[in-house]
């Protein structure tokens, strides 16, 4: 029996090729340590190295004492719902929302699954470089025709392409601040999209799940706070509060339509939340001080991170690198290091597979999409500024000795 | 802008009528008990009035401040994989399984949904009556043609009927302990379901969520202990143990590459199971001696509320029903007290809508499908036996003054 007799929605997803990377890099770091005596330095992860906040920990216990632990209501206990509609008027000026507008999710991924499965066996597009979960699962789990819309070598946006590509689809995915290049859009380019999209006819789908993660003072602009009601806006406490391991996020959207449908689809999936996870969930949303205390005390060591990375790599000479304004992502240029005469598979793993053989582990530009395979994605979430300098000088004595600018072969 | 625009997997899905009965008697019941000064009887509830045990409540906060709080492993940790290999062997005499084998999901709800979505487009079967989920949650979401199998009056199986209707489709859902007549399918029964499904190439979802809920000393058989390949198990942690709001089940197969399938669904929709969680569920599953105690206690008390209501209904002139040997339904026949004229929504409401006047609630039979419309299902999850007593009191009142047998109109 082949695949033939199975779903092709669920046959064409593909395993992120960063697990793929994990567990090469699992094998080869031993053998690396033996026989160098140094450790692996780990950029490909998009974990965080910081423990959940202890006053979360604390309310889920609460409430596993208070004995929630009957089955959730559907699409979201309204004690969540509440805070959730608090913190986007608060933090992401985000008004006049009701419960009947948020739906709470199994983390911003069950969130962007069901906004992409809202639109299945229809055309969608998103910039590239993009998230490689969105390529390489929601889009082939829900049948999506996607148009991948090209940033510009220095990520900024092409509004000309944009426009003319919205002409011919249902939704539009965008994620500020962004995987894999970390950076944060501008409120005026915000702004421009969200009104192609209202003047197209087409549904934003915003990833925010870095929202809080921000450098320079700089702050993220919600499109969810302009008043366009076909958007859906996905969030998570992953990020923010180092709660990958908890599953728990939430989408908001004014088209109540839209919101009935994703809870239908949450209930189907799973029934429901984790009821006591919406109390600690809440919680997290609502003890501002100590949140406080704990994400900018996180972020500021992020900022620390990236200066290093930033500064490391633009010192080497034939990397060029734009700064991250948000998100712990970096996703530097190679292509005046790597032999021109170079293509396809070889040329998309040349990079990677160069800084793999120093134990340096990054992700390759081409798991983000058809452009940018000359880019390299640096994740600084679990690496401290001494180990990314140790991996920086790794990377300068690897492309040292390689003779760059090489010209074609004949 | 219409429902035309979005998936029809997911405009097609409805809410199960048990919500809005539950609804329905949130509104009723104040107002009922004003007139009466009586309260209202909920026998149309799956939860359960048991709190989860308190050694997996400790072991969920154990977890939690060791720090199990980053991503899940896709398709579940090992440790948990590892406690439900020893648990399908010892419990359900399952040998043989590896870890591949298994798929830890949220609750036996994503395990079912992801094996329906396996065969998304396809025509699959089950019998009638079927649990509501299944009709009106996972068979519109995959866009599965699906054929109800009536059972017999008795609720036995007419297995040259069976036979007939397995030469043409893809897959064969089977419940036992079944929701919501309470049969539980004997060992033969089983057998030759899992034989008719091999000679036919027919997949076999196995649902086996009431697996711990039997009586009278009887044993559940698990068809997976059967030598053939291609069935897919789904369990939960929900009924045994009093979990609902935890969201903890998984699915097993010999078939690894559905397993990986469903894995791949899995990741797609929400990442993996909260990590935490799944060292909770290894304790529920090896705390042998408190499990033993827990459970055994809860299934006698159940015993008890299933004798209460079957002799109550028994003694009911005009009510027959089968005694139930699992789970915590009862689904007894109202025809020859339902006036025979009536046809259509009036008919399937008849006795549901005579009860709920009198304080009762249950759920009408025609949620369970095409068949056995003049039925209704009482759950006795959340009833104690003197509950139950005056339940059956008030629907022997019903039906005393209602002329039964009543012909039909000229």
């Amino acid at each position: 029996m082949g695949d033939a007799e199975f779903n092709e929605a669920l046959t064409n997803i593909r395993m992120s090729p960063i697990v793929s990377i994990s567990e090469e890099v699992r094998k080869r770091a031993p053998l690396f340590t033996e026989q160098t005596g140094k450790k692996f330095v780990l950029f490909q992860r998009g974990e965080i190295d910081y423990p959940t906040p202890s006053y979360i920990i604390e309310a889920a216990k609460r409430a596993l004492d208070a004995g929630y632990t009957k089955y959730p209501k559907s699409g979201g206990e309204d004690v969540l719902k509440d805070a959730i509609i608090a913190k986007l008027a608060h933090f992401n000026k985000v008004g006049g929302l009701a419960r009947e507008n948020v739906v709470c999710t199994y983390g911003g991924q069950e969130a962007l699954e069901l906004s992409f499965k809202l639109f299945a066996g229809r055309k969608g597009a998103g910039f590239a470089p993009c998230w490689s979960c969105v390529l390489e699962n929601f889009v082939p789990f829900a049948d999506i025709d996607f148009i991948e819309v090209p940033l510009e070598a220095d990520f900024s946006v092409d509004f000309g392409k944009l426009d003319q590509i919205l002409k011919n689809v249902s939704f539009f995915y965008l994620n500020s601040p962004h995987n894999p290049t970390g950076k944060l859009f501008s409120e005026e380019e915000v702004r421009t999209i969200v009104d192609l999209c209202s003047r197209h006819g087409v549904y934003l789908i915003s990833d925010e799940a870095y929202e809080r993660i921000v450098y320079d003072g700089k702050s993220h602009f919600s499109p969810m706070s302009l008043p366009y009601d076909n958007m859906i806006g996905t969030f998570t406490f992953s990020k923010t509060y180092a709660m990958t391991g908890w599953r728990l996020g939430y989408l908001v959207t004014r088209n109540t339509r839209v919101a009935e449908l994703i809870k239908l689809g949450d209930y189907t999936q799973t029934a429901g939340v984790v009821t006591f996870l919406q109390y600690a969930g809440k919680a997290a949303l609502e003890h501002k001080e100590e949140e406080e205390r704990v994400v900018s005390g996180m972020v500021a060591e992020f900022q620390r991170r990236r200066d290093a990375l930033y500064d490391g790599l633009r010192s080497i000479e034939g990397v060029s690198a734009e700064k991250p304004e948000g998100a712990f992502y970096l996703f530097p240029n190679f292509t005046s290091l790597i032999p021109a005469h170079l293509s396809g598979r070889e040329r998309q793993m040349y990079v990677y597979e160069r800084l793999m053989e120093k134990g340096v582990a990054t992700v390759y530009g081409s798991c983000f999409g058809r452009h940018f395979g000359d880019n390299v994605r640096f994740s600084f979430s679990t690496t401290p500024p001494e180990t990314i300098r140790e991996g920086v000088e790794r990377i300068r004595e690897v492309f040292s000795t390689t003779p760059s600018r090489v010209g074609a072969l004949p």
